[in-house]
């Protein structure tokens, strides 16, 4: 049967601790050598927790099978040597002791509670160094039991049928994409793919079928086996425990807080100069990150590569961008600008229209390339949650996605001048 | 049927540029930053042209076809990657120069021509740091065309009886294998292995059943592959053309060959130190390589990891080498005897049990463990013959692997003081 094809064949979901997005490696080098010892706890969150209770779908046996099988794997030779020849964003990226590190890691141990509401409480505290590696993986476990269980339901007809919608799709959106030669994209799916066979699948026919507009992938291990430039910089883990350590310290001064960005933006740098300048600027409200004597500044407006928005209205952020680039004599045309939040295709294409030419525009396509075979995919993340005891916050740019309890809230709107009110519907 | 698991499934037979030996790569780093544009022509020898005439058994389309296919392979980013993060034997042993020479390579023209006897001409003349390249994967065709012929002519139910003979063997190995702990070895058997497929098996195996013993592969793609450590140093082609491009500057002045020599494991050891320094030492004669005032020296011979002997009477080799580490105060114990010519599992055996406690003993092994289903390996080899013009001369400790016009030969013999007259047949 067609579906066959794409049929998982009794193997666990993780065979690699590769099958992970690429920028938790740069983040973790970061990690390792300039916070080894603090301590930071992920949880799960399923932000739509009201529609589908994951605690319903997925067996408990399943979730806790795949992953203890996480915690048997172990970094091979040829996936350090892999790592340690990354030279396309600065020679010898990955130093020795922290792919020694990687050699040695294990992953930690996971908390796993299955709550009387039917929701599931998946939580990871241990070292920083070690259990933010756990994100991806447990997010890819939890994606594709959620897919086996609605496979298990289906009869063999209706699985092929689902496949073919997929397949159906996907041709669907190489075909717009072909038209708009110099819109290019990175894959960014991982963590709401469908299933690893399937975002293979997928991956494998965008390679083929625009191979000039497909220019990476953030899948290290996917990126390893077709030869891709494996893609990423930094998510929303870092501003938050830099923020989180400096309230901690300070009973949370403002100033201390705003300055803990600083220090971290500080650290990439130190750390990757100008190859992995991407700044994410939502954290605490992209306004505060840019504005005059805010986060970012007028010298890293000059010398970053450019920024990633993931959350608020997009194109309101690339007008504002390309505003301030030009009031400091900075032709925008030379620095990056790469929308990353749940983006569809028409989405692409039109922010391609009305910014190709004027910034360098390139797209993270995600949840919409890996997880579309015409049934909804669930938002869910896996977060810090706590740092060295503190609560860890997000406000981004878009209130729905806000995080931590609202008196902390409160105290980050009010050290980042955080005054908007945005607020709108995770689709991804 | 059982012999399809083995069945290369209408895809070529080379997939992978790095499907050759390491030692291509730890070589071709030297000849691409001292020797860019020198001449090299390699060629091909059936040591046993008398028995078996390759022309009549392969068909020189499929021949043609398959050695094309390689043109149109390149290295890819994740072999370039690979490649740069070996740390092995020494930290970022492959340089970036080096390293976009491989990014830039397409295999050279190949001149094949099939003779009126029956048998093949096949050589490759260009610049050396292009046409080296050709060595193992062109052997690996020729083997595994010779293997395609002889299946072709096969029933069904004897091609599962070839193979099952072959698993009985590796089967026998294992076993006597696995009663000598302290006995290890590399696999080396690439050049003469039945087909990829098989070769990828029984390094599976022999993973699998002798984790400890197996230490790692000259292959490498399945190092890269099988996570295993990438195995080898340097061959005879750098010997034979230092000495070739001596002779041609000088009009053959017998110190300036012998010199060069010298020049060579100086080179060598500027570039890779202690990390690779195992001695190939038989090209012009182990004898006069190691006597006093010979090629070797006092000096080296302290300094470097050991050698490998690759022909000649190897039990009278290891009891020499370790009477000369004993007489300069050296504990032989801390150098390593890497036997390598035509091995097989009993001489492996008794060379551990005459030498495992006395020197520090490993074995390349070969042609036997990559090409035993019963059938005879042909002895084939791919060398340099020709340098800037001049012929090349391989003597050895066993005069059946001589190579080159016999003038030649006599005055190597004489620049060299070699005045053995060993000569045993080539079995592999």
């Amino acid at each position: 049967m067609l579906s066959d094809v794409f049929r998982r064949k009794g193997e666990p979901i993780i065979q690699s601790l590769m099958d992970t997005d690429f920028y938790k490696f740069t983040m973790g080098q970061l990690i390792c050598s300039k916070h080894p010892d603090v301590r930071v706890r992920f949880g799960f969150t399923n932000r739509m927790a009201d529609l589908v209770q994951l605690g319903r779908i997925i067996p408990e046996g399943r979730l806790r099978e795949e992953l203890d099988h996480v915690r048997t794997l172990r970094f091979t030779r040829s996936e350090l040597h892999y790592l340690r020849g990354t030279n396309e964003y600065q020679e010898r990226m990955f130093r020795e002791p922290y792919l020694e590190h990687l050699g040695a890691l294990q992953m930690p141990e996971y908390d796993l509670e299955y709550l009387p509401d039917g929701n599931i409480r998946l939580e990871f505290d241990g070292k920083w160094s070690e259990d933010s590696y756990w994100e991806i993986p447990a997010l890819e476990i939890l994606n594709e039991l959620r897919s086996e269980a609605l496979l298990a339901s289906m009869t063999h007809f209706e699985r092929d049928a689902r496949y073919a919608e997929g397949v159906r799709r996907l041709m669907e959106k190489v075909r717009s994409l072909r038209d708009y030669l110099g819109l290019t994209f990175i894959e960014f799916g991982s963590r709401r793919r469908w299933s690893r066979v399937w975002q293979r699948y997928v991956l494998n026919v965008l390679m083929n079928e625009l191979p000039d507009q497909l220019i990476g992938t953030s899948n290290a291990v996917l990126a390893m086996e077709f030869g891709l430039l494996p893609s990423g910089t930094s998510a929303h883990e870092l501003p938050m425990v830099y923020a989180a350590l400096a309230a901690e310290a300070t009973d949370f001064d403002d100033e201390a807080v705003r300055q803990s960005q600083q220090q971290m933006l500080d650290d990439w740098w130190e750390l990757y100069g100008w190859g992995l300048s991407i700044a994410l600027p939502d954290t605490y409200g992209s306004d505060a990150f840019f504005r005059a004597g805010g986060t970012f500044g007028e010298e890293r407006l000059r010398t970053w590569k450019g920024s990633r928005p993931d959350s608020g209205d997009v194109i309101e952020y690339g007008e504002k961008r390309i505003t301030e680039y030009r009031a400091i004599g900075v032709d925008p045309r030379a620095k990056m600008f790469l929308p990353s939040d749940g983006l569809e295709v028409p989405k692409m294409i039109a922010l391609w229209q009305r910014f190709g030419l004027r910034i360098k525009t390139s797209f993270g396509w995600g949840t919409n390339a890996s997880n579309d075979l015409g049934i909804k995919a669930i938002s869910m993340v896996i977060k810090a949650i706590m740092a060295n005891g503190r609560h860890t916050v997000k406000l981004s740019d878009n209130l729905a996605k806000a995080m931590g309890p609202p008196e902390e809230i409160h105290r980050y709107r009010r050290a980042f001048g955080y005054d908007s009110d945005f607020r709108e519907e995770c689709t991804y």
